[in-house]
């Protein structure tokens, strides 16, 4: 049992679209990802996802409204509805989703990673 | 589908060690409370917690050891582990766990409260 400090997890990696994994409970993912630019649309069958916004402003767009949320707001995407999310800065985001999520979905694109290293 | 913004949830009430729901997702709550004071010993049998500091800094004491948290600090507290929350000022904190989770988990104490509203 140890404790996590949240900016110091970020110090640890660069790269964009790639989420970590700063903890587990419940069968679930805390994760945190640093992200610049457009991410691809993707939705998650089964799995409801959470962001939370660190630092930056994140858009979201879906099929039917664009959603941007900025420092120190959430927002709950339930499983099945496709979001494309789009950073025109680099934003930190923490994520609360399954064990094992795939962040792009169904979706295989170069941007997927399919390990999510815990940091 | 709507975002929150949690600094604007926590101006939606005063009272300690009552939690507040603001979100859910896969069976899990996301809550924030506002606590000071002493908390009693109880663990979840069944659940882990998570623990995020918004603002403030939480003594946990453990059976064995007592952990200090600050702002931008997590920690997931297992399952069938007594903690004992101590805030000797007032602190912010966002909780996740799962839907359904008692606060001071199997103690019935003049602190537990059975409802947990949705903020």
């Amino acid at each position: 049992m140890e404790k996590v400090n949240i900016a110091e997890k970020f110090d640890l990696f660069e790269e964009y679209w790639t989420p970590k994994i700063i903890g587990q409970l419940n069968g679930q993912d805390v994760k945190i990802a640093k992200v610049k630019g457009e991410f691809v649309w993707h939705d998650h069958a089964n799995e409801d996802e959470m962001f939370l916004i660190i630092k930056g402003t994140l858009k979201l767009e879906f099929r039917d409204r664009t959603i941007t949320l900025h420092q120190g707001e959430m927002l709950v995407i339930p499983k099945g509805i496709e979001h494309k999310p789009i950073a025109e800065e680099e934003v930190h985001l923490l994520l609360f989703e399954p064990t094992s999520t795939k962040h792009t979905g169904e979706i295989v694109h170069e941007m997927t990673k399919t390990d999510h290293d815990r940091i």
